[in-house]
Order: C-alpha cells, then sequence, then structure tokens
C-alpha cells in the first residue's frame, strides 16, 4: 500500500533554496537510501537549481505519480508540468504561485493515496499571502486540506538529538501564559502519543512535559502555571496510561543526560522548542506534523533567500526531511 | 599582584557535591593546568568527600592564604578550621552554617586581595535561608557584599560554546514583559561590555541582543518589545561604541554558524539563556558574575543531593570554574 508509494516533495519558493535542495537529496539518494521521490513541478527550474551547484541531475517528466519508483534510480521524477524561471534569491508572484500550486497538488496526491506522504520545500509566507493564500503556514494549509482541526495538527521538530513540540508557537510571549490551558496540553499530547506509536515505532512514548517558569516555577515561587495548568493535564494524560512526566525545568530537560530519559519533549512557546534543537540539530532538523492523515514532513528552516543558488545551502535538513517521510509511510503501511 | 594570590574556594553545601569536586579539581591540578586555589573550612570533610570517590588528596591546613601557592602542588591547601561531619545528601543546619561562614570568608579574601578571586560551590538557597540568609543567591551577596548594586552584578554562564547572560532570573514567565525595559537592557550591556574586555580580554566585544518573542516578533506580527523597548536599547549602546547586534531571532542564534557572530548573547529571561549553554555546554557551563570588583566564579550547577558521595558527579564544571577565575583574575592584575 502507502509504503510503497513514492513521496511528493513540494518545491516551496522557486526563489529559495528548496530546488536546489531537492536535486542534491536526489544526488545523494544512494549514500542516503533514500526511498523514492518525486517533485511537484519545476522540472526546468531544478535542472537549473541542480547545475548552480555542479549536480548532474537527469530530469524525467512523469504524468502518474507511480512511475516515479522506476524512474528515481536514474533521474529525478517530476510531476506536473507547472513552471517558472529559476531566479534565485529574488522571489516573485510568479514564484509563489507555483510554490502554492506545487504544495496543493503534493497535498492531493498524498490524500488520493497516490503519494505515500508529503514533503514540503520552505516558502515565504509573506508572498503566498500576497496571492490569496489565508493559512499562516504550510501546516495549518496542510491540515485543512486534510479536514483535520488546526489544534489537532501538531508540530514536532526532530532532529538526531531531540524531538521537540511547541504547545504554542507564533504568539507573543507576554500571551503565551493566558494561551495556556490543561485542555490543549491534554489534547495535543494525545495526538503526539498517538503519532509516536503510529509512525515513529514508539509502543510506549516517553513524553517529558516541560514547566512554563525558570526551574518550573520552584514550587510556585516564581509563577504557578505549573501546579495550575500543567500538573492537571499530566494528571489526566496517566490515567489514560500515557508515559508522561513533568512539569520539568526547561534549562536542564535538554541536556545530554536528561535527553535519554524521554522520547519527546513538550514545551510551552516556541522558543522553548526550537532553541534546543536549532543548538544541537541545526543542520538535520525536521519539522513533521502529527495527527494527519498523511505523512508530512518539511526541512526546519526557511527559504534563506540570501544564499540561494550559490552552492551553500546544507542539504541535511532536506535529505532528514525525506528520509523521516518515508520512514513514517513506512510504518503506516505496515501498522 | 592579584594574579599571583591564590584563589579561594568555598565549600557550597557540604551535603552536597561541593567538597568531592574541589577534591576532583585539585587531583587534576596537573593535567588542568589550574592555578593554585584552597578551599575555605572544611578540611575533615573534604578528606572523607575525596576517600569516597577514590581520590588521594592529602589536605594542608594553612592560617594564611598566601601559603596555598607553595602548598598546592602536593596538598590542597584548607584556610579555616571550620568543619562538620560529610553527610553526602544529608543536608542539615549545622552544614548550612559552614557553607555559609565559608561563603563568607572567601568573599572577604577576596575584597582584601588576600585571595586572587573566588570560586562558589553549590548551596542549597531554601536551607541558607532557614539560617538567616536573606540574599536570593549568592550572586547577591557577593554583591552586596561588595557594595555593588545588584543589578549592576550580571549572571553570565559560559561554556566552551557560548556565553550567555539573562537580563531577568527568577521571575514567573507573565512578568518578563513587564521587567524588561530600555533602561535595564543599557545599564546590564555595559556591564557585560566592560567585563569582556576587562575579565576576558576582548579589545572589542561583540554582543547579541536577542528578541523576546518568536522570530524577535517578525516586525511586530507578535509582540513589539522588539521595537519599544529592545531596539531603542541597541540603539543607545551603539552610539556609546559598543558593537552590539539585534535583537535577533533566539531560536537560531544559537545554531553552530550563528554563534561564530558575538561573544555574548544577552537573553531576555532565564530559559532563553539557561537552555542553549545546557543542552550545549552541561558539564562545563560556569556562572560568572560580572561587574564586581572581585572575580567570582561558580560551576553551574546545584547541590545534586542526590548524587552526593557516590562518585559519579562530573568535576568539569568545577574545573571550568577554576580555571576560567584564575584566567579572568590574571588579566586583571595584568590590565
Amino acid at each position: 500500500m502507502a509504503s510503497h508509494q513514492p513521496l511528493a516533495v513540494s518545491l516551496g519558493d522557486p526563489a529559495g533554496v528548496g530546488p536546489e535542495l531537492i536535486a542534491a537529496a536526489w544526488a545523494r539518494r544512494g549514500d542516503e537510501c533514500l526511498l523514492p521521490f518525486f517533485a511537484v513541478g519545476g522540472a526546468k527550474l531544478l535542472g537549473s537549481a541542480a547545475q548552480s551547484r555542479g549536480l548532474h541531475v537527469p530530469i524525467v517528466a512523469i504524468s502518474d505519480a507511480a512511475r516515479a519508483t522506476d524512474v528515481f534510480a536514474d533521474a529525478l521524477p517530476v510531476l506536473d508540468a507547472a513552471d517558472c524561471q529559476w531566479t534565485p534569491g529574488a522571489p516573485s508572484t510568479e514564484g509563489a504561485r507555483l510554490a502554492l500550486q506545487s504544495l496543493t497538488e503534493a497535498t492531493h496526491l498524498a490524500l488520493s493515496g497516490a503519494a505515500g506522504g508529503i514533503v514540503t520545500g520552505p516558502v515565504a509566507k509573506a508572498r503566498l499571502a500576497e496571492i490569496g493564500f489565508t493559512q499562516p503556514g504550510q501546516t495549518e494549509f496542510v491540515a485543512d486540506s486534510c479536514g483535520v482541526a488546526r489544534q489537532d495538527a501538531v508540530m514536532m521538530l526532530a532532529g538526531p538529538s531531540l524531538r521537540t513540540v511547541p504547545l504554542t508557537i507564533h504568539e507573543a510571549l507576554a500571551d503565551v501564559p493566558g494561551l495556556l490551558t490543561t485542555d490543549l496540553i491534554v489534547r495535543r499530547a494525545r495526538v503526539v502519543a498517538k503519532a509516536m506509536q503510529r509512525d515513529f515505532g514508539l509502543a510506549s512514548p516517553r513524553l517529558a512535559v516541560c514547566g512554563l517558569n525558570p526551574h518550573a516555577g520552584e514550587e510556585g515561587r516564581f509563577g504557578d502555571e505549573e501546579a495550575r495548568v500543567i500538573a492537571p493535564a499530566i494528571a489526566t494524560l496517566r490515567a489514560e496510561g500515557i508515559a508522561v512526566t513533568g512539569p520539568h525545568s526547561a534549562d536542564t530537560l535538554f541536556a545530554p543526560r536528561e535527553r535519554e530519559t524521554y522520547d519527546v519533549a513538550l514545551c510551552m512557546y516556541h522558543d522553548q522548542a526550537l532553541i534546543p534543537i536549532k543548538a544541537l540539530d541545526f543542520d538535520q532538523g525536521v519539522n513533521v506534523t502529527l495527527g494527519l492523515p498523511v505523512v508530512r514532513t518539511s526541512p526546519d528552516h526557511g527559504t534563506a533567500f540570501a544564499i540561494a543558488g550559490r552552492n551553500v545551502a546544507d542539504p541535511g535538513a532536506m535529505i532528514a526531511a525525506i528520509r523521516m517521510a518515508g520512514e513514517c509511510a513506512a510504518r503506516r503501511a505496515q501498522g
């Protein structure tokens, strides 16, 4: 079933590093043992992007996703004829339209079962907004397309050292304490626990929940959210049989020995989750969306317009995102 | 002058890991090229702590700090006859009194010039409070003893990968936005810049200032503290000739390549500063107090009562704290 379906990779903004990293990932498909994938659109610009990195990447247009598996060993398969000029570092309206078309098509292919999952290249949200994209980001777009409530589509950052889930994301820090509720933590933690089993093969995943305040509030000395909001959520989750610990002092939870004691850390806000993953796993960080009917990953970096086309962007995160999507899809197919 | 004075090391809570780590550091004085230091009190308990780690540490009581330099090569010098039973993992009132006496004496020795600087072992704040210690921690105690306003005694965490300064410390996260002011940032940054020159030998130290909000607020989309509070501080500091950049997105600032672009990161709250340093440099983190007339460092860990006396605590941070204090003291003496 789905495990044998190739992955659909959306281009991201074609003026960013997405296309060159897709080409670079394909060029390293053997060393990295990547399962077959295909790009959605951009046949011409992918060729230019590959050349800019000095890579020999033959490109073969396919009209059916299923063809990708046969083509993949010898060429980068590209589905969909949409394309545009390759102008690295110079984003345009035309490029934004192509990025959105690629994302939309990739999502539909995964939903229909034609693709085993999707890997999304980095987009420029401001550019997408200009052409009428109403979601805050690709995660919400994919959730909406899948008919999943946004609060049940959970972003996880995963690298070789660590997995973290930010429970609030693009919110002013001053708003975070008011946004955290016991229900929110419980609801997201359930999604995380289930996904760790289904997609990551952990029979009894260990969740570590951070405190909000320094030293998790030191028993209420600075802040009461741990006792008032977080501890009740942990109690509820434990009663359901989920292996949850906390609230932990966030400053020590990401130290080497502590990292061995859990499979995923649930964090109260954006930087609590992203500081450790980017400090430790910068070039290998993957953004995974948990709780969807389709597998979706993304390299955990932006368009990097400033370095696009210069053969300096590291393909590590794109490769890791493709590998992780393949592994998750295979587990779902087996499960 | 002071560079040739030995360092005074306070015991910390004698039931914690302080004594065994002081003994372990002395045992590695050669390999680690440590400048002479002496412990303040605890001759008997230091011997027991050394034995628990299987270390041969001869202890020599000295009545004058200046004697430590001669003794150091062959024995761990101990000044002050105060002592107590060694009961690892079982803190007591007697132990808290000894910890406070050791800290007080070490501070006075540094202030008088008899010691080149002080390295403070980890204490249990709650225990100290029980015996009438009114300061929030050792940093404030030393600042008060030196007659320096607490807001001008600036905590910095330093490891091999990174230096960070939390501009607010033990405060509820909900209170942080209200506590940050332009004046606070400017005042602390000045102390940091001066100390980087005087104590760390950086002629033109590069300060990177974090934003408070995710992505430093993305131009006001989530939070306005960057524009309202932080950017004006940066402008003021630049006008004074200090090399300051920011406000930076905190999530990417601690990634490997970014870390090469600054000498110290100024962080808006506790976990923003402590998460990256503990993730990257857990066993080598040093807590340094900047802006004091005396050099003061401390290993960046607690009493670790749970593992005291079991020969498992890593002496890396204590050794790093002793080395850093020696280096800072030497630079002050030269400067």
